[in-house]
């Protein structure tokens, strides 16, 4: 299902370009064009299931697992398995979600920092 | 299973102490020791499955869920669920892991501004 005014179901449908990086029928992989890394790739279902992790449900487990998987091989592709990287997704103003379809960021090729707002709590 | 010199299997264990938020046979979730946040919640299989979500497969899918609806859970038990939160699991050196046992970090409760190391790409 595609929801109107979607970015990335846009991106899906390919009314608007983006740099791919992996697709089959359930997963897309693009490359983030604010990068915060020097790879800076992000991964959606192609079927647009949520506004953000909040709405997955368990019924969303194998989808959820393909996406961790599709990451892995692409953080292979790209070599930046072997010294790490960072799987983010963001829910509401707080995180800084801008985009509100489920989304993931995979983040590498640099020492990445933190990933939170230090804090003495 | 648990690892020997695996620190979060120690505290599965009751053997080092930990401010447990939520628990059940699958999930166990505990407040990080060094915040980055004002809310800041480890969650993690009570079961040692993977180093880091890089050993995840495809079977691993009804856990993976269940931590994500456990981390739904638990945001909006602390209030953090409306303004918004963070979901993060890092791997290896560059993402800081810290612990080799597959965990992920609920950060929220005031805004978290960026999550990787901005660059001009």
């Amino acid at each position: 299902m595609q929801q109107e005014n979607c970015l990335f179901c846009k991106i899906v449908a390919g009314q608007i370009p983006a740099k791919i990086v992996f697709q089959d029928e359930d997963v897309l992989a693009f490359e983030d064009i604010h990068p915060q890394a020097p790879q800076h790739i992000l991964l959606i279902p192609r079927q647009h299931i949520a506004a953000s992790m909040a709405d997955l449900t368990a019924a969303d487990a194998p989808i959820l697992a393909k996406i961790f998987t599709t990451a892995q091989q692409i953080a292979h592709e790209r070599g930046i398995d072997e010294k790490g990287y960072r799987f983010v997704t963001n829910v509401g103003k707080y995180s800084e979600q801008s985009v509100f379809q489920l989304h993931f960021h995979l983040l590498g090729g640099a020492p990445l920092g933190l990933f939170g707002t230090p804090t003495s709590k």
